[in-house]
């Protein structure tokens, strides 16, 4: 049965019309229509809105009064995405958390390349801090927004402002070079991404910067002093080992984390929680963690 | 608080007189002295029997009653450690995951050299399933019984014997070559293991073998068709990277396995929970994940 669903979400990928490397304008659009082609849930609550200078949509479940946040940094390769529509995907993870989101409209590449989006979320959650304990926070991103997430933790360490409570990471993109083994050993078992879509984003959003900067490529910095972090991949994915690479930076570097593989689905599966039972599951662990780390010192 | 309780367990390591590399039978006597020297709760019933040929030692708790087994190899470096001398780790773990456990008094080195040690594991697994549905097993180890873990997991694939419900393994000893970046980055900090006293253990174990054998050092196994995995590990230990690599290899060959780094504890930590915070969440956190894949397909 969920075999099926497996086979059913990787055709659907497979034939689909996203292709990451393609005509940049047309491929925004097929994104968006992608992520935005189920209705929202009634109790899903959007709004436009600012954190400091930055344009954020919060995301609410109607009935859900929680003092906790999460920051939300989505996907897109740097070049595509937007936060109205990571919606769904943040508000079935809001829902499970039972908390609020706020999903981040950071700029993006090639109009601006690193570090605007770098920048553009340091300053939200800066903004953020301003009415909000930071341990009532957490900084959750899928694909490009995971790495980023884990640039932003490595940019606030070093700037002296205070961690969020947790973090969670589906799918990092955390390697901008493209290095991790798995870009070629899973090639072709990956139903979404390829190497040279990819190097078309990468090269767009590093523009003239060092793509091994670990601000950059977050598989070279050093993690120390992160809060804990969980980080979840499928195994049908060339970025795999982004996500093991970075977890082994993160335990080398005495963070607390923990990892979560799920076999035989793609790049950020947690998107398709509707139809494809392991991608609930994934949110329904993320939730839990993200729920055992507010509050905590 | 739990800094302290930190401090006081490496503390205790470090100026113990465990020193896995020495007099072996001296050593042998001190780790039994060690892991008994707590009296076990009045609920621990701890029974001498067999599987097959092989001297196990049943743990029961008084009361709880399950159709759920773990079959469990201590650890001790393949030349230390007995099945009776387990009973306090184990007792903790089935407490928490609501079944029994049976503990098996694999044979040991030097007298023993591989592949004793596995065959005497997957002799006491082919008896267990004469009575048992595997899917009502799981299979537990630490330490070097981590590595036999997963060794006697590959050797029952090859030989085409149905996988147990699940796998745990603390802190694994999975390369006996002693290759990974660990052995030299966590020495200063860990306070139980070191290279010198684990290469003595590993020669008398891999005799004459190769110790590249994907049966001997799990690191370098083909882990496709293994059951879904739970790995534990501390920052503060030299075989951290043995941790890292078999959840890659894991990762890589499509098993659903689940990682989690706890910072600032030592090797196989789990054995300290009823001092250590840590120790008690992540058995825990074992229990758990035992419980919830008892039973399925």
């Amino acid at each position: 049965m969920t075999d099926d669903q497996k086979r059913a979400v990787a055709e659907m990928l497979r034939t689909g019309p996203l292709d990451l490397g393609g005509e940049l304008h047309e491929q925004r659009r097929v994104l968006v229509e992608m992520l935005t082609g189920i209705p929202l849930p009634d109790d899903v609550i959007a709004t436009s809105g600012h954190l400091g200078d930055i344009d954020v949509v919060s995301v609410d479940i109607a009935g859900v009064s929680a003092d906790d946040v999460v920051l939300y940094l989505h996907g897109g390769a740097y070049a595509l995405g937007t936060a109205a529509s990571s919606v769904g995907l943040v508000a079935d993870l809001m829902r499970r958390a039972g908390v609020r989101g706020v999903s981040v409209d950071y700029r993006l590449a090639p109009e601006s390349p690193y570090p605007a989006a770098l920048d553009d979320a340091v300053a939200s959650y800066e903004a953020l801090l301003e009415s909000t304990d930071p341990r009532r926070i957490a900084l959750v991103g899928e694909s490009a927004g995971g790495g980023l997430v884990l640039a932003t933790l490595v940019a606030l360490r070093a700037r002296g402002v205070p961690m969020p409570a947790s973090a969670v990471v589906f799918s990092p993109w955390a390697d901008l070079t493209l290095s991790g083994r798995t870009i070629h050993t899973k090639s072709g078992v990956d139903p979404a991404l390829t190497a040279a879509g990819l190097r078309t984003r990468a090269a767009d959003y590093v523009g003239s910067a060092d793509p091994t900067d670990p601000l950059v490529s977050a598989v070279h910095a050093d993690l120390t002093g992160l809060p804990p972090l969980l980080v979840q991949a499928g195994s049908d994915e060339i970025l795999l080992d982004d996500a093991l690479r970075v977890v082994a930076a993160a335990a080398m570097a005495d963070v607390a984390v923990t990892l979560q593989i799920t076999p035989g689905v793609p790049h950020v599966f947690q998107a398709f929680a509707a139809i494809l039972t392991e991608g609930a599951a994934a949110l329904d662990a993320a939730g839990e963690f993200l729920r055992a780390h507010f509050g905590k010192p």
